[in-house]
């Protein structure tokens, strides 16, 4: 890949950056993790810079965020590090903040007490986040804000509470102001806290394409509070519940059997915890995010094109495009990974028992198994999309047993396609 | 700054992510580079991710790059690889392209047959990428073209042919699209050429504020080809030799002595080369190109505030919007180093002579050294500005001698401003 005529190392010496072969003597000073490679040849020069970046966030689980006396809000993003720049200046401390339209109907006034009474410079920007308005012009409005309120790059990170569609359009913003500034992720849904607080993934549809724009900054926190969910309707602790199933059944069989047992429970409660002894809320939601770190820290920019989180991936997107808004986000995964399991079970990778109690247990969770928009042609076109966009090879993760899984290259050829299908909706079509 | 509780590094086996600590045997498979850590307390979790991304981009000097016959333009970004994906499979090879207006007048038909003869499918976007229209609506007509034509994520990258105001509009669309599209930076100009074709930085002006939108992810590779630069007028010559002079001043005295000696010729010739026993305009621009990639390299995130390539660039933003259009950027950049010249002989950090060999070498480089709207106000208002902006400190650049450089925290008092202020109108006020 590299030519290898010269490969260089990076040495800071009073200030500037050196190149170094590896035959010098190393001069003292700080070395850095880029190389540049060098090769001359008749044509010219070329040169190869490898540089690797390294991105920090946090994510902290907590209780009573938005009370006053909790730091964790305004300073939590720091971890024990001292709060410096404005802060030692004597100079006030400024927030700005996006949430969700509804988020600010039912929780708008605690959260502007909380900056009161902590004496913080802010302003509270509610938008309507919605998924048919998560488009550019969200973004432009928010950046628009930012600019008047005014804001240091450096200390003053902006902060968005409310759904997964909230925290993807600020991201967005907040990695193109400047060039990048800093920003704090909030999930009031339990889709988003489960899912989309953990990431770097940030974005807007387009073009009526799904998160066809967007960009990989992490956040410099995420702030996990589940008493967020009291207020949520039960269909969309249903949404964020299929997330969570989606992790058990790539990688963790005792969170499945956790669902599997106390799933209704759990949403009747909607995760609040019950008593100490028997806290299934808090056990499944943080085996949720540990799976999902796992997953996602290790390849954060997805070069990694064999991904296991992209369960349930695969065919929804387009699913919930083409009946936008008729299926929640985690619905619409939902019925894509109940096709998959059948491909699972086609193929022998599980058991005609394993594949029941999947979906026995997604119907315990009130979430679809089956739609009838979902067609033939639509999983045929989905998955020739995919072929088109993963470098020539499928990569579909598929079930291989409860609680582990595989990613698998091939095509699925047509005939079995058809078979497959058929079969799900003969036995799933009128559930 | 990290708790100690837990630290976890991650384990790839059969394509599942596990985290392991320490003192557990490690099991086989890929590790990778982040680690997670864990800390807990009474009051909730909290993880802590550090996660490299590694960057690889490839900076190519060569010549004729629009011949037919040079294979470059088409595959130069894949190095010694073999193309793949779309080319194994027969399907056409597609290139998408913005051309700068002006360029497109000069260059556009030999773009056009170049992609005709090699049998490209392609569309070719001529627009007029100023520095006034250097804007957000710019980016998303971009983007909406590049959706209607429809590219391969993977193999397709997008092309950007035209000055440093072209280059950072299309890097910025081709970053945004599906969070990131591959895309190849041709320069046009000798300063996008020395300084915008290096880096990772993208962007646009927005409120009246200088590039106060972008990203920052580095192109798959650039194309450097000084013969462009025949059509350019002289003072878009002397406006990119600014910024070579900015690299010669902070680390690299016999680029200043060659500039020094050579400069009025190099700007005479254009930058081509005479014969190749005398090849100064060889010689000076890879001396340029490789300061600068040994600055920008080690920091591609500019996460490290200490930054020599700032040098010239701490009062000129402001003075370049200010004026606009009245100054180019390297012409401002120019005004500002002069001052600080003047600053870091105040300080004692340069004599007397070798300040006037730089102001001549400037002026010889045909550049202002002085402007009437870079008033004392400005000057103060731009130091002020950087220091709220970078961590409380002013991380100001001077040369300490011919070459050499070291970076300055500590604020200029104010009186000491308005007397190099005045010494410096008095000495160049009327050059
Ligand atoms: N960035 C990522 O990694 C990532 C991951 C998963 C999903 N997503 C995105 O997230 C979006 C879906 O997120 P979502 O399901 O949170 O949708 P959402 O943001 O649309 O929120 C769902 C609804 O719940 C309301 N709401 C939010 N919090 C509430 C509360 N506490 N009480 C009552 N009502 C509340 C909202 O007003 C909204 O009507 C999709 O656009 C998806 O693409 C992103
Ligand atoms: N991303 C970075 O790291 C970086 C670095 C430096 C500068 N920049 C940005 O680059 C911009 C300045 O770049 P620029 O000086 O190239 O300006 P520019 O892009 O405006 O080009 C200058 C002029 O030259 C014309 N032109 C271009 N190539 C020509 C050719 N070969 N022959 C004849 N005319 C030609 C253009 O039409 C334009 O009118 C600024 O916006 C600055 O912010 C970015």
């Amino acid at each position: 890949m590299i030519s290898n005529n010269s490969k260089f190392s990076l040495v800071q010496v009073r200030g500037a950056w050196t190149r170094q072969t590896e035959q010098q003597r190393p001069a003292e000073g700080k070395l850095s993790e880029a190389k540049i490679y060098e090769s001359e040849s008749e044509h010219g020069v070329s040169w190869t810079v490898v540089s690797p970046v390294v991105f920090t966030y946090r994510v902290i689980q907590c209780q009573n965020l938005l009370d006053p006396s909790n730091d964790t809000l305004l300073w939590g993003h720091l971890g024990n590090e001292e709060p410096t720049g404005a802060m030692s200046n004597f100079t006030p401390v400024k927030r700005f903040v996006v949430i969700d339209e509804a988020v600010n109907q039912l929780y708008g006034s605690q959260v502007a007490q909380y900056f009161e009474a902590r004496e913080v410079v802010h302003k509270i920007l509610p938008l309507p986040t919605t998924e048919e308005n998560k488009c550019l012009e969200l973004v432009t409005k928010i950046l628009e804000d930012i600019h008047e309120f005014g804001l240091d790059r450096r200390s003053e990170p902006i902060i968005a509470i409310g759904g997964g569609v909230c925290l993807d359009v600020v991201g967005l913003a907040a990695s193109l102001y400047r060039r990048r500034t800093p920003y704090i992720r909030v999930p009031t849904t339990l889709l988003s806290y489960v899912d989309a607080s953990v990431g770097a993934k940030t974005g807007v549809n387009f073009a009526g394409g799904k998160n066809k724009l967007g960009s990989y900054v992490p956040p410099v926190a995420t702030f996990l509070d589940r008493s967020f969910f009291q207020t949520l309707p039960r269909r969309q602790i249903s949404n964020g519940m299929a997330e969570m199933l989606k992790m058990a059944l790539m990688k963790h069989r005792s969170l499945f059997e956790l669902l599997e047992a106390e799933g209704r429970k759990l949403l009747h409660s909607k995760l609040q915890s019950c008593s100490e002894q028997d806290d299934s809320a808090a056990a499944s939601t943080r085996i949720a995010i540990e799976t999902m770190l796992e997953e996602l820290a290790p390849n954060l920019w997805e070069d990694d094109l064999d991904r296991l989180v992209d369960f349930g991936h695969l065919i929804s997107p387009e699913l919930e495009m083409t009946v936008l808004p008729a299926l929640l986000h985690g619905e619409a995964v939902t019925i894509d990974m109940s096709f998959m399991v059948y491909v699972a079970q086609q193929r022998g990778l599980l058991t005609a028992d394993e594949k029941h109690r999947i979906v026995r247990c997604m119907l315990a969770l009130e979430l679809p198994v089956w739609h009838q928009d979902c067609t033939l042609a639509l999983v045929q076109k989905s998955l020739s999309e995919r072929l088109r966009h993963s470098a020539g090879s499928l990569r579909m993760p598929l079930p291989t047993g409860l609680g582990c899984a595989e990613i698998f290259h091939d095509m699925i050829e047509d005939s079995i396609l058809c078979q497959v299908y058929q079969k799900w909706t003969d036995e799933l079509g009128n559930k």
